[in-house]
């Protein structure tokens, strides 16, 4: 691997000896959403690294070929084995120091039906009262969870936060 | 390059034979704003293809180590010029099939400054009536125009759009 300008950039990338690929690093995309029933919300206990045993909510990096709400539905399925009604993009958190920008949307299950999926030990709903705050794998999610708890009804904006590392 | 499953994840990666990188292929955030002043809206004349003469709103790829906003204030600043005031997400605009996802902020210039700048022939405020409908470098900028016109006052929703190929 070396670093260079490939034509037309501006910046220095690392570029493949081999086979001249650029490995672009740009950040990634994390579609999910927080799923609202009853005056509960979805949450997955993990089953895998990083974070596994804690408790989050479906999400995952967007694929090639989705878009936002598309890679978001897909991984609530793969997860939680729910078909999502996504209404409208909930939070946008920023971990730039990961390279990832999550994009939750908040939606609901309209059959109703879920349970624990791909890389999902558990999926349950919790209460605002039961949510354990001390459990949730992800500042996001956490971030995430606090805005449900704050939204007044009817307000629609995006809650935008970033992790700030101490 | 072949083709193979890193550990710990669930598909296929292209992998280099050589030095073992991942090259992954998930879309890539592009981070822009529109600026709005008098009841005008900055647009920039490209320099450089693709689209190159047609004009478009600041924006580029989101870079590692930034948060989207950080990556639009620094698109303005490079191609316009110009400190711009980021005030609320206003688009999210997909290309599946380019692998492409635009966050459009809505933004104001307090210093009032701009100029043409990297990669960018002209820069230029237009009235709402003046906008070149038919020398707009991509979709992604007429969806963002487009609901810039009909956004109603204290309306904070983000719009979300696709590009739908014929
Ligand atoms: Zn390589
Ligand atoms: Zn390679």
């Amino acid at each position: 691997m070396v670093m260079k300008t490939p034509v037309g950039d501006h910046r220095r990338r690392f570029t493949c000896d081999d086979c001249g690929a650029i490995h672009y690093q740009n950040p990634r995309v994390i579609a999910g959403c927080l799923i609202e029933q009853d005056e509960k919300v979805l949450l997955l206990r993990r089953e895998i690294a990083p974070q596994a045993g804690l408790w989050n909510l479906p999400a995952g990096f967007l694929e090639n070929g989705e878009t936002v709400r598309e890679g978001a539905m897909r991984e609530t399925r793969e997860e939680a084995m729910a078909e999502v009604d996504l209404q409208y993009l909930h939070v946008v958190y920023n971990l730039p120091q990961f390279h990832q920008v999550y994009l939750i949307y908040y939606g609901a299950l309209p059959q109703g039906r879920f349970g624990a999926g791909e890389e999902t030990l558990e999926a349950r709903f919790f209460a605002k009262s039961e949510i354990p705050w001390d459990e949730i794998a992800f500042e996001s999610t956490k971030y995430a969870l606090e805005k449900w708890l704050s939204r007044k009804p009817g307000d629609r904006q995006v809650y935008e936060g970033s992790l700030s590392l101490k």
